[in-house]
């Protein structure tokens, strides 16, 4: 199935058979293909990744969870369970729900937390109360869960916990440092939701929106060890400098922690974390995989070869260009037709004015490096479909790219110079458009030479 | 071989490994290797390349050429040649001769080009005015050959023509845009040197240090056609508005050429190109090829994935990080042990005021980006032994590089935001050091995973 509204590939084969490789790799990590995926049943045995539970010996099924993809993933647990699910609570960013029977789902802010994600987060806690060692907890995680999932220690606030981010963001501390603070002063970050559940069994299927999957940063890890202390939480604050800057209940409570009257997180070997399932059931990896499937079903050779792409955007498209390059003149690494599929999340040094996304800056600036190479098109894809402040999921250019800017009196680089790939995409029809994807793996890049 | 002074791999096995890779890519570029594989001679009977000449049917053989690593090729030449050879003149670098017996060299200033220069091209070109239908004429090209070998047409001097490279360099003219303008005011540029030796039979022995080998452009192209003309010179003047700021000969020679009162330089169906045959004899694809050999010979899955990297260093290691991470966690696109070979050159964008070149900045972004990877070796070599203004050549990275220098108190991320790659990469042991190599191919890179 075609998942993009553009470019509209007319009578244009290559464009076909390129849409086709990504709409397949967007299929396999749909939210509730990827759960249902995972998640099967056969009568009262429920099959999640590799274990079987019975649903016989369960008395309780609960969901919980949080993320952008919660409602959809929500939805086809239901599916799944049918009246065998007890009861739910899923937070979600507003505007992502969708229809649901037993889950209740509460919209809340994204990127900054809200009151909303507090009182959702709250009830979620206090389904959890209720949960007991013949119980069933599954836990749906996507992208954006940390920030929905939001429930700080008593007697600190959300104000309390916005003017220490910002404060952490002013100081130049690093996103993992940040993350330490904020998992000791949270209930539920850091494996404190498996704890909890304890002692119910926990399965928490996951959609990462994290490069190389690191289950202890998706959603920050609310039921996987966190190897971070108390004491090291007071550490970043003293390090940076801003100890004396951010609110007091804030140093309170990290003191109290770090003085061992508290428990810490949950560390690896913690009996609450021993009846803890993770399973990803849809990440990057899947979605290229899904893309290299399609391409080879296509008849191109091809090779899936990273999935950890990181860099600024306009120079990973230099090297893109450059492997396009050795296919086109020289057949290799190999023969064509030909297809490269990578994935991962680039970054802008914004230092124009201009309207884009990574994915479109990489795509304008691959233009220019395969300029009149008739038999090149190079790909980048925001897999949520939100590409930037655009309505664009990202690019589709091609050796003629640059040409048809300058049929339309514009320069590409004049346009990657002002990082103003939106409108220079638009104009000359390389822009990919799909709309929400209700899902998000982070990017796929791919390279074509037919 | 091992072909590095540094670092001792001592019994460091990995090293060992990698370092014969890169030794076995400097060996298929050694410029006298690389002559007397494509030039070999069965009595009277020469073969280069795919073609094959009668010395019995040649009347006299000339060495003509320039570049850094002329003075090596014309030594190999005369090891082949022997006393059939007639005579030779080859401008060389100052401070890049070598021995030799029939072939006069002629030492000249290089980027910078100087009447040192000019005099020994100037021999070279009256050398070709002797030649005739039934002789060959040798021409011997490497990097640095369009300033070594340089001279300006009648009534142009050395000093108009550093006033017009001023001129356009200040005005921002591509480099494309400003060797047309050269190629319009030289002798010997952009095929003009086969048109001197016309009648003879020309073969050019080129070893390539442009990515991708473009014929016209390596050392300006002297013995293939030129796409350009007087007309396109003139409108680079006026395109970018400095027709006025140029020295009047220029003007005069540019404006006498438009109007078709001298010939253009050869075109494509040129008599005088009929005679030539362009062989590369070596270029950064052979020494990736050698390396890929090496690396299949001692046992690792191996890829050649480009020869084309261009951009950021320090963006470049991202891409090559990604890579290795692949591999380390997924064994995609190869299994372990597996290397993958790319070459090209990298540029570095000074933003600090340390000592350092692209291939050691790269690394040295490398390292930071493989931290802890216990499996992962990253290298980065300028095959001409010189990168940037150090005595270094690249660098050789791992896992612990970073941990390494902090064990030195010293800041890998410190390093790389001052460009100052080279002290570290010293203090830690992981400098690649050669010498000067005698050739130049541009730069390879290389990611191991063990």
């Amino acid at each position: 199935m075609n998942r993009f509204v553009k470019p509209d590939p007319g009578d244009n084969i290559r464009r076909r058979d390129v849409l086709r490789v990504l709409s397949a790799a967007l299929d396999a990590v749909d939210p509730a293909e990827a759960v249902r995926r995972c998640v099967t049943r056969d009568g009262d045995l429920l099959r999640i990744g590799d274990r079987t539970y019975d649903l016989q010996r369960c008395q309780r099924v609960f969901v919980v969870g949080g993320g952008k993809a919660g409602a959809v993933m929500a939805g086809a647990v239901e599916s799944i369970l049918g009246d065998r699910l007890t009861a739910g609570t899923v937070v979600v960013k507003a505007g992502y729900t969708a229809p649901t029977a037993h889950v209740t789902i509460h919209e809340a802010g994204h990127p900054v937390p809200d009151a909303a994600g507090v009182a959702g987060t709250r009830v979620m806690v206090n389904l959890l109360h209720g949960a007991g060692e013949h119980d069933l907890v599954l836990c749906l995680i996507s992208g954006g869960g940390s920030a929905l999932m939001t429930l700080p220690v008593d007697g600190v606030t959300l104000d309390d916990m916005q003017a220490l981010t910002g404060a952490l963001l002013r100081c130049g501390a690093p996103i993992q440092a940040i993350n330490t603070v904020r998992k000791h002063l949270s209930q539920v970050k850091g494996g404190q939701l498996a704890r909890l559940a304890y002692p119910a069994a926990v399965v928490s299927l996951i959609l990462s929106d994290v490069v190389g999957s690191p289950l202890d940063v998706i959603a920050s890890g609310p039921t996987v060890p966190d190897s971070t202390t108390f004491a090291d939480a007071q550490a970043v604050l003293t390090q940076y400098g801003i100890w004396d800057d951010v609110p007091v209940p804030v140093r309170e409570h990290l003191a109290v922690g770090a003085a061992g009257r508290i428990p810490d997180t949950p560390k690896t070997g913690d009996p609450a974390l021993a009846h803890v399932h993770n399973v990803i059931v849809g990440d990057n990896a899947r979605a290229a995989l899904a893309a290299v499937e399609q391409a080879q079903a296509s008849g191109f050779s091809t090779l899936l070869l990273s999935t950890y792409i990181e860099g600024e955007a306009r120079e990973v498209a230099q090297v893109l260009a450059a492997l396009a390059k050795e296919i086109a003149f020289e057949g290799r690494p190999l023969p064509k037709p030909a297809c490269l599929i990578l994935g991962g999340e680039t970054t802008v040094t914004i230092r124009g004015s201009g309207k884009g996304g990574r994915n479109q800056e990489l795509t304008l600036a691959a233009a220019l490096a395969i300029q009149d190479l008739d038999d090149v098109m190079i790909a980048s894809l925001a897999t949520d479909g939100t590409d930037g402040p655009t309505g664009a999921a990202g690019g589709l250019v091609d050796g003629m790219t640059v040409a048809r800017g300058a049929e339309h009196g514009l320069s590409a680089r004049a346009a990657l110079v002002n990082n103003d790939a939106y409108p220079y995409l638009d104009a000359v029809g390389d822009l990919l458009v799909t709309g929400p994807t209700n899902t998000n793996v982070n990017d796929l890049m791919a390279v074509f030479v037919f």
